[in-house]
């Protein structure tokens, strides 16, 4: 088992950026990185042994700056995005089922649109990481950047619903101390989106979460479109 | 692989808490519950199945009040602590090298004084759960609560380095972000106790800190002597 995996968190935002590397080769990829974290990130990188390969971000975000840009000026490493974000600068725009190596392991991707039209998720061994397309017992709201109740219900019950019950589920965000859960534990217990709710249900409650315009939203959108930079 | 993990984090003292269980017996642990956080760790434990056995406290937290004796009380737990710590109200007070355990699964007691004489790791396959005595590139202070900068150096030098290189370090707290390290890394990395340091050097870092008083130390200590309750 020569994967390196490691969790981070950033308190200001909630957001968790993810570092996986393989150990023998030194090759190592980065998912949604955040600014304010730029020089932790770098550091425990470097302290892991890793190169940074691809600097991943799940999708265009509206509530942090992501460091991708970055972290390629810094370290050579190419930006990769989901192909519907449309974000021609990016290095490797992937497609559904794409897949791309570091070291001996792959990262697959899975285009789960929804919570924004480029929402994408990644799988790497028998983890996946779901960005704001699904969180830990919730989902991503739906309400502005082209969210769709029904894109993203759809994009969780077929693509992510899809995986192997055991497979780990890695969010882009908690805002309760959660770090992970499993597929097989949100089609049961996630309250939106679990497999015994309909989509009138997912639909109605999503209507009624009231949810306040994004702070950061009038920054982040623009300076995310230009991957932080 | 039948092991259930889950780290959960506590944002008022910084704490994490742990969750394993064995997925085919339903045995489960609850390492370093936080009083706070007892609803959602009790919901997330029945969540996974899981009925716990054993709730272990690394040692008499100054910094937040464990919910080991809520626990025990709504689950019939049995409370676990070191030794050392002289508890007798606990139902077990492990020993070096003892070992409970949970399904198919054991966690093994390692004595670890320093951070407070009482301080105690558990180890459960390649994991280590380190409590205060070391931290991510950091360690416990050794000021209050019979705290020593000698027994902690040997502590760690001694009992955690020894350990595979690979075993995955879980410590009692971060203030930067960090889930995770690795007992190599912090061989190599850890500005107090990396192996190129000597005692003298640990010495003088240790006693250059000029830690306030903890704020919340006269509520939680004599709160922790009766398991929280």
């Amino acid at each position: 088992m020569s994967l390196i995996f490691r969790q981070l968190f950033e308190s200001e935002s909630s957001t968790y950026t993810y570092i996986l590397g393989d150990a023998l080769t030194g090759e190592g990829i980065i998912v949604d990185p955040v600014i304010e974290t730029l020089e932790r990130d770098l550091q425990i990188t470097a302290e892991l042994g890793l190169k940074i390969k691809y600097v991943v971000d799940t999708h265009v975000h509206a509530d942090h700056v992501t460091s991708s840009g970055a972290i390629k000026n810094r370290t050579g490493a190419e930006i990769v995005l989901g192909k519907s974000t449309g974000l021609k600068t990016a290095d490797h725009l992937l497609d559904d089922g794409e897949e791309l190596s570091f070291g001996s392991f792959k990262i697959r991707t899975l285009l789960t649109p929804g919570h924004t039209n480029g929402c994408t998720s990644f799988v790497v061994k028998n983890m996946v990481f779901t960005g704001d397309t699904l969180l830990i017992r919730g989902c991503g709201r739906t309400d502005f950047q082209e969210g769709s109740r029904e894109t993203l219900f759809k994009s969780v019950r077929e693509k992510l619903f899809s995986l192997p019950d055991e497979t780990l589920v890695y969010p882009g965000h908690d805002y309760k101390g959660r770090t992970c859960s499993s597929i097989g534990e949100e089609k049961k217990w996630n309250p939106r989106l679990k497999m015994s709710n309909s989509f009138e249900v997912f639909k109605s409650i999503m209507d009624g979460l009231n949810l306040a315009h994004p702070k950061k939203i009038d920054v982040a959108v623009p300076a995310n479109l230009k991957h932080g930079l």
